[in-house]
């Protein structure tokens, strides 16, 4: 099969690899259809590394996938040969302590597609666990379906935040992840969400949603924004998305009384946190990595149209050109919000 | 004052009443705009009481109002003469052990208009507390600043749900409360809300929003239409608001596993409920008493487009015809969701 | 193997029985040592079923159980041979919704000893997860280990409760389950819990523990018992473990404003419960089923001296007389708490 | 009446002052008895401010009180003459937004005794609303009752924890404040409370208690002090009760993953973070400030003798030798937990 393949720090290939599947009696095989490119994959182009993770050996790229069931092991009861599914990337060991708590994220155990030394999904056919492989209603586009695995961040900080309805959410940072929060949100039962960056057309690709309000941070500060906003209550919850030390800093000056703070972005190093200004409000601070037990929520949210990310979807290309998609994608255009890869039809 | 006074049991009059009320520093004075009739004054107006509570003196009728500021206390600096306004009907103690703890709702002090031998509010002016009193948006009407009491009781129920963003919920029951209900829990994070009832005018009424789907109890059972809707899991929360029997015995049938059911249905007397179906799915129950801290919260997401209640203002009438607009809601006409009595303008 | 078979319903026999069971990879073999009579196996022995579940073949009885590592599997890291432990008795499908979510309890494909057609342990080896086998501390002897299944109902009591610090409690029902409530309850941060019976020996048994106090309903009733020993508050935390109708109908009389009940006993059939009393004081209600992740923190709390349930172990008698221990057990002497079989030593 | 007034920085006395206070109708007057000398007192008399806060007029010194009452106002009801009691030293403003939502301790109009410009309470006599005054128990002493305030720090810690029944906790920093929280947390429901330290005399005076293990920083790090004794999960809750920047820095190494850590020592400025290591473990932080609602449940947990606070009561001096005991309170000896001045008696 020819894979993305990224040979070492710096250097893709299109070519043949062998990944060795088979498929087990939970397993099902997956014609793979569309493939969003992610930060993370473009990071490992970029540095060979995040974090811990360093690319030792070749490694196929790509986690945020849609496609077609093409065959099921003997135990699936749920999936068909055909079905248009999703799947989420990362399996953990069922038997893990996290695991039985339900919090399967935080398995050590979890191997997760594209992430050292485990392979990703650019590539024409995967071996996926069928409890971990969604089915997608027929009117969800597979470019909807490769959106559900970002947009499940934006899930797992809107579930972790515990908004009440009505709530009033402030999200730092208008980046992909950003706008996933913002979205997850607003459908999860923010009355208003008020998102900043310093990128005005970021804002004007999330302001254009009902709901969400922006404010470009080069004319206004986030703090002042919301205070003005909320009558000088603050956020009930806030969203930190930009990983940004000032903005870190400063969402003690954003968040109500009795309010939350979600750290969703991931500054690299430990950074100043205004404890004083947080236990002044005695807010309560989430934090969120990746997702458990999101996808089928997600893409309820999707299927009722709640939620429209197709506007999110910037452009689409074929395999052929996926080098050049991830050279487009290191360029970091403000406009793209998410590029697509396109495998089959 | 000309109020709307219920004189005994089957008999009211708009006549004139001195309520003897006195600014106090922390109130306000409120010339009333519109009062909705609600089910309980109707209650009160057909049998003269609703459980301990006992029409023994003439009593002015009307919880749910919307107004506009006449006079301020000395102490109030949120209000000012001349804001448009809605007004919370029950005053708690704000010192009892209930209201420190944030649930001056089941403070067994609390005083709440229409209820005997509290005086309601279809009269020209009351006092209220500046404390209980809110502030209506510019775009957003009188008809509506009235319709937030009975909106609270849906806010209630869903912030005492805990919705998950993309929760499925199942709401059995449509009148006025089960209505607020499915709008609560859609804008407050449900992917998809069905309603039950036996009326198909009602059914047609909320099931013309989006998201909401209805089934007729007259063709198909609630626990086959959920189950088959989502697909054998069950609904995450089950909203009860019909107070019938037969439906409170069902709720097991309908609730997922881990899943929530929301008691805001009042049956008179009690009734049979399924303990062990609900312990094999480890359900959840809540009950829902009127409300606490969700005035502002339902204001926000009214005035944020989220949720329209004008579809609901069936009928709207002049304080001079209240008694006939009061024997209209005897009839309890199917098409009549909420009918508003307008003093002002 | 010589086993306890429940033949059929009032028919036990100790005799040879082939359970044909594997060692797979993740499994260990145990040595039995100590298992505990549950009400559940006596309710087997009597009647041959328990609702849906009926003995239609032979049936190992037992699920209280504890013993030594004989055996362990290719993967097995965390027990090895020698290892003390106890058993959780049921195994769900870990990749079913339910154990995803980490309420594997509610899973409907669980498998739990003595439920048929499952067997028991009630047999000198059995084959088990390493999963659900938890390893004694040195201090904690084999009778305490085979008490660890019946606490964990009263942990998942207590957890499902949420308790905060200082909750005053009370617990309808001085049976097994019961005094396990208590306990938990108790060292799980409750400052007081009252317990009622109408059985004086039972009260006798539970009221000698510290901070707990008790109720004989011949006396006294619950209601006037918990008002004046809260000075008219009610009880935070109402726990319902006597299964009996009059309690159910009068735990509204026991809560707090704001506070929680929970169903741990389990009616037969649908009982009557007063909703409207329960919504007046805007309870919340939690139902129990079995328990999921609690055996960790249960065998905790023993090792630590918190929770002292050697009191509780009435009598320890040989695996050759576990026909006539049955039959003492159908007995239901009230100071019988828990009466142990030793197969082992 | 004669009080003991902080003129300025540095500068105490023992002197005649007019507090000019009245009675109202809903306050009751109580002759003090108890008065703990607390870190922020010395605060103010060491450095005449505390954050914002600053000592700019004499000002009575005092929070941690008890007492007797003395006058009832017209509308108390549930104190009389006589009673002996202790106080909650904050009062807010019972009809702001957060105080109705039950969190009046971060209302920012909220009066705290001893904090510029409010007077303390060491002085003979005080007003005080009802509502914030508390019945001590008969065999609960003055000494205890002065103690109710740094306990009600260590509750408010342990319920915003959210413990569950058998939880693990660690505490870093053995001072009062640290003391008090691992004493709430295991009354709380944790099975084990490990408390750390430079100071050994302060290890060895918590370390007494059932129940608390104790880790002195000088020969064993934490995290390898909490990795060992958890089997390398973690401690399910993490305390933080030094304010040191190490030690905040630190605890993602000892919190377990889905775990909880609470700041609840205040270092001055913004400290590092590491928030990714909180989002590996997908920790929840909580924050404290002061307490609200508490009092009760505190005062229930010392009368019922699970939680004993005699033994940190380290001297008792009279009124008279009030500054000896504030410069001695200067000297911060670690084996002085608190030393309490006794105005009566």
């Amino acid at each position: 099969m020819k894979a993305l393949v990224l040979e070492e720090k710096g250097r893709l290939a299109l070519r043949e690899i062998d990944l060795g599947q088979i498929l087990g009696p939970d397993d099902v095989r997956i014609r793979i259809h569309t493939v969003g490119i992610c930060g993370s994959d473009v990071h490992y182009y970029t540095y060979g590394k995040i974090g811990p993770f360093v690319v030792n050996e070749p490694m196929v790229l790509g986690h945020e996938a849609s496609g077609t069931v093409a065959e099921v092991g003997a135990n699936v009861r749920d999936l068909k040969v055909g079905d248009r599914v999703c799947m989420e990337p990362g399996i953990p060991d069922p038997n893990s302590k996290a695991a039985k708590l339900g919090i399967y994220n935080v398995d050590p155990a979890v191997r997760f597609w594209a992430t050292p030394p485990v392979h990703g999904c650019l590539v024409p056919e995967v071996i996926h666990p069928a409890a971990y492989t969604f089915k997608l209603p027929d009117h969800v586009s597979f470019g909807e379906g490769a959106m559900v695995e970002p947009f499940a961040i934006g899930m797992q900080a809107a579930l972790r935040a515990r908004i009440k309805p009505g709530d009033v959410a402030a999200v730092a940072g208008a980046g992909p992840i950003g706008m996933m929060v913002a979205l997850a949100a607003h459908a999860g039962g923010c009355s208003r969400v008020i998102v900043s960056d310093f990128s005005q057309p970021k804002l004007d690709i999330i302001g254009r949603y009902d709901g969400i309000e922006t404010v470009n941070l080069g004319e206004t500060s986030m703090a002042e924004a919301v205070q003005e906003k909320t009558g000088g209550w603050g956020a009930d919850i806030v969203f930190e998305c930009s990983g940004a030390p000032p903005a870190i800093l400063g969402v003690s000056e954003l968040v109500a009384p009795g309010g939350t703070v979600v750290f969703v972005g991931m500054p690299i190093d430990p950074v100043p946190v205004d404890i004083v200004g947080l236990q002044a409000r005695e807010a309560r601070i989430e934090t969120v990595f990746r997702y458990a037990n999101v996808y089928d929520r997600a893409i309820a949210l999707i299927a009722s149209g709640k939620v429209d990310l197709k506007p999110l979807i910037s452009d689409t290309v074929p395999f052929e050109k996926s080098v050049e998609a991830f050279d487009r994608a290191v360029e970091q255009r403000p406009e793209d919000v998410k590029v697509q890869i396109v495998l089959e039809g």
